[in-house]
């Protein structure tokens, strides 16, 4: 049905040639994918200043990019390639920190759609904060 | 209740400086408000190679802080400062183009959260696509 | 590519008897189809108390089928017969009324997916309040 | 903070008394709370004809409202008396069943608004399938 690799390390360095360093804006995100398998993912993003709203937390709309991101590794993981048909994101905090870590999941993978589901986690010294959640709608492609 | 110009231009130029100026990631999207008043809001932003993804069109994750983003707009337009709750983005064509046009208007404006909508077009030469609807909720913030 | 009515009458009989009547908890709502035609549908929906919840107003829960339905009428006047995919509501003022007035409408229809955007009013007496706003995602199914 | 029962049973019993049977839209539905303590709730729903669809499933409207219900029994456990800001359910498989079964669980609370998780699943026979996920806002009331 695909052409995935066949090891959590083959998956690893697929996602990020193909999804990141391949995908200017997540790039430029400093997204750094550190475990993508079986319809799960995990990426980390170090917060830089540029990355940051007025009061000097994540942006939210960074943290949506990186909920959509997340969730579409996730998916990707099982399926192969995905394209995002939608996103919901709650902000459950604005904190500062020194990186964002995030978790998807793959929810439910069908024939022509799939759902995941993401938590994101700003770090700071030695403390996690809870900082959003989200749902996401992918649209399988074939190529 | 509000300390907020009372013109247009006054309105926009308050917005311009105190919302994409001041916050950097906006800043780095290069975001122009070219409206901003009475509950409405427009912004424009040029398409650079930086904020697409791997198939060259605009990142799902800009598209969704340029609606979040327009949305806080124009409900600070009518009540202030403001801090996104959480947004929904259907992503509706993957299309390139030259530039985003987001617009956005209230839907209610309470007097602890308000709602708003907003649609995202991209334009290219002279045609233009609906790329994106979304609906953000805000939380108004004293300060 | 699908065989509906070609007249707004025969359209809107055709939703009430396929997709009310024939829906025993569209039916059991009281749902009546007034307008659908060319990718806009509106409905009205009597309050009953067994539609309330414990303060008296119309149950999140009845606007959230309602906003729905309609979004599903608004799609399948263009499409034919859809499933929903996911929906987001936003409940915007709790209030009692007479009756519940949902206008849908298509944003984009594609080939596999549609969005429709709704909004939900409560009248009562003369006056009219904006209850609800949501956005919903139908798959086209192809009987 | 709040007067909330200080066990489990006596968590249970009031929000059945309070939230179902004070609600009437939440007792046609035949909701029952099977637990619901310190920010996770349970509860199971009989399928009835009268609340399918034309194709003989649950309809989405219900599944909405149950997430919407079992995400404020989940919060108020925690808060005390919530009302519904906003949700977003997805739908993940149309199945027919003799009972839904929602869980739900709160992923953070504040003072102003909390943010819970839901997912659905119906009951077949011996077979359990996952059908819907969703995320809820809810305001806290002070009364």
């Amino acid at each position: 049905m695909n052409d995935l690799p066949d090891t959590p390390e083959g998956m690893l360095r697929l996602m990020q040639t193909r999804s990141v360093e391949a995908s200017p804006f997540a790039k430029f995100l400093g997204i750094e994918i550190v475990r993508c398998w079986d319809g799960e993912a995990e990426l980390v993003m170090p917060v830089r200043p540029d990355l940051t709203q007025h009061r000097g937390t994540v942006h939210g709309g960074v943290l949506g990019s990186l909920a959509d991101n997340v969730c579409g590794y996730a998916i990707a993981s099982r399926t192969g390639p995905v394209v995002t048909a939608g996103y919901t994101i709650h902000l459950l905090a604005p904190v500062q920190g020194d990186k964002v870590r995030a978790v998807g999941r793959v929810v439910r993978a069908g024939k022509r759609q799939a759902v995941a589901a993401s938590d994101l986690y700003v770090e700071h010294g030695g403390s996690t904060t809870h900082v959003a959640t989200a749902l996401a709608t992918m649209m399988l492609v074939s190529s």
